[in-house]
């Protein structure tokens, strides 16, 4: 559909707000889910006025990663594109990865020995501080800049978490990046040598290999980072940027790292937050709001409470939004959306499958639908429920940047 | 899914009628849409009756061209067939197109010249009246009737408008009619000089840019229509027709050249209807009911008053068809079904993307979900929100016109 749009986009002088809360949808507890049992008198206006519905996020039946949930709010199919976690997590400690980077989500872990083989006993190194992974990294750094002409270079991330970029001479060929993650996922079980799914990724994760080793010699006398164990080696894939795909200058108010990732992988300037409120978001969307076009605004902890199986605590965060909802409303946007990535019922703590409910607020809205913004109500709306990667064509069309198609 | 249909059609002698009112979807104006606002006694009670529901024409948050919407719900997928302006204008006057036919939609204007330099002063020659146009379509016609061996044929539509055919000594080759428009759009501005996007359409276009500057040398004389501008240059896509698709005898009652084109495209027989009026499309419907399988009714009034900006003018159209419906019913059809090609609100004053109520009435509807026939309550009907391009689909098994898919 991104083809269709590039030849029928006309730009305009609109503003659009996208507003994500992480793992918005949720399962009934005594008969509410999170959003339904959530004070939230802003939305629900904003709901019963607006184009309400649900959207798929992936496919059918399908629990999204982070990742590809939000490729598809963006607009792009996540079943075509795949983004590994070592990407997202480079792309947003603010690294900038080309088609010959390699790019890893490293894990700093507790290991003991038995005899020469490593046995992990704490994945996360006890979740050691930031200042600690800091120390850790630069002392790695200094002792390993290239490998068999390969560049390294490694950025600490928060608690035990890392990003690590190897710079190869050239574009690393399709496939290459195939290499299984070397973390076992259990303690008590040896970490998995870096090896890959045929003979291109081979020969790079024969250099992956020899970093891991370096690295263990290196923090062999370490308390608890004494292992890097590595997941989700990855090459950037290649996206149309907003720009190109639809025309529109965005930009990206999020805090945590993997979303101001993904949001640079297709091309939206990452704005500065100052803290991880949502007030400071909101501070930030007022302060640059004549900048852009559009507005890509990410709440993170409906997501993470969600994932800890608190109710009630992600039903304040929604309410926290709610509360700040006049203030977006004051800026003037054409078009409002709220809505989730992917459903994150507290009941699962986890992500599931679920539909996520959203709203479309326009002039272009039938509106009458839903009474309340919530699961069951958005059923009733004009949207139906429909695929994530189709928002940003029906987004355009409410903000008036769509010419018609055909003849 | 025609490549499945195909396979599984089983004729019978059931009779269709799918009635297409032109742009039918609305937003609400004080409350309601056009549709809802109408007083359609007879089309409530077939929706309470009836299979009820929404469809999108090409894709979610697209909005449709009336060409790229029928082709959708005649079942021939729009982001797959494209078909050019000229393509069903020159089939809407009753050309009859080849593999060899360029066809091109033909516009006199009214240009002054700048030196040799001509200058659009009026891109529609003042509307001249249609008899105006045909007497110079005969004063070009009998001037022009080859160049290099291409032999052309020069049609009156209403008012400006006109179809062009040139037929080449053989098949066009695909891109042959990658031509621009050479009509500026803006007056004050000198028509384009036909080109085009490859050398294939530069070839063709070579053609065209000698035919142009005959025409003006022809009518150099006339007060108003003294210039020939063009656009939609196209060749006829290959499209299954509806007798080898579906199995199904059909025929077109429509008034406007572009829908009789479309239909003539997928094979239909287009029936003579004696003026624009719905009465008497009916007419002709009760005339030749017995002669065919299927029948498109095409109003085409619904949708100019919604580019108009006239809600109580198209409320005042719905509400006349809907006084037809019992002379419908009374040639007892197996299954009909009233819907839009898109949705054009009146408060827009412009086609939409807006998905457009459907009802199917037929002996194997759930029904008792809409209350009456309108946006808002067709969502609570049995159809959910479907892509126009499965109508047919659903259309044919309402008249037990499909076998069973797979063993």
């Amino acid at each position: 559909m991104q083809e269709v749009i590039k030849k029928i986009q006309q730009p305009n002088d609109t503003k659009i707000v996208l507003c994500v809360l992480d793992g918005l949808g949720g399962l009934p507890v005594g008969g509410s889910t999170e959003l339904e049992a959530a004070n939230t008198p802003n939305m629900d206006k904003l709901a019963r006025g607006g184009a309400t519905g649900h959207h798929t996020p992936v496919a059918v039946g399908i629990t999204p990663g982070s990742g590809a949930a939000h490729l598809g709010l963006f607009g792009y199919d996540p079943l075509k594109y795949e983004i590994g976690r070592g990407v997202l997590e480079a792309l947003g400690l603010g690294l900038h990865l080309s088609p010959n980077d390699l790019a890893i989500r490293g894990n700093f872990a507790t290991v003991k020995y038995e005899g020469d083989t490593p046995i992990v006993t704490d994945r996360r190194a006890g979740r050691i501080p930031t200042d600690e992974n800091v120390r850790i990294v630069s002392k790695i750094s200094k002792e390993i800049k290239e490998i068999d002409g390969v560049k390294i270079n490694m950025t600490s991330g928060i608690e035990h978490r890392s990003a690590i970029v190897f710079t190869f001479p050239e574009a690393i060929p399709e496939g290459g990046d195939a290499i299984h993650d070397t973390d076992p996922q259990l303690e008590g079980k040896s970490p998995i040598p870096p090896s890959g799914n045929n003979p291109e990724a081979d020969k790079v994760a024969s250099v992956v290999k020899k970093f891991v080793n370096r690295v263990a010699e290196i923090l062999k006398d370490e308390e608890r980072a004494n292992y890097l164990l590595m997941r989700g080696f990855a090459v950037r894939p290649r996206l149309a940027t907003f720009s190109k795909a639809y025309g529109l200058d965005a930009a990206c108010i999020a805090t945590y790292p993997m979303y101001r990732g993904v949001s640079k992988l297709v091309g939206m300037e990452v704005l500065e937050v100052e803290d991880y409120s949502i007030k400071s978001e909101i501070d930030t969307l007022k302060q640059d709001f004549g900048k852009h076009d559009f507005f890509y605004f990410h709440v993170k902890k409906t997501d993470s409470y969600g994932e800890d199986g608190n109710f009630d605590a992600k039903v304040r965060v929604i309410e926290e939004f709610d509360s700040f909802v006049p203030d977006i409303l004051e800026l003037g946007p054409d078009v409002i959306v709220v809505t989730g990535d992917h459903s994150t019922p507290s009941a699962m703590k986890a992500h599931s499958w679920h539909p996520v409910p959203i709203l479309i607020s326009s002039p272009y809205a039938r509106g009458g639908g839903a009474e309340s913004f919530g699961e069951s109500e958005c059923l009733k709306g004009e949207l139906g429920t429909f695929r994530a990667v189709d928002l940003m064509t029906l987004i355009l069309s409410h903000a008036g940047r769509l010419q018609k198609y055909g003849a």
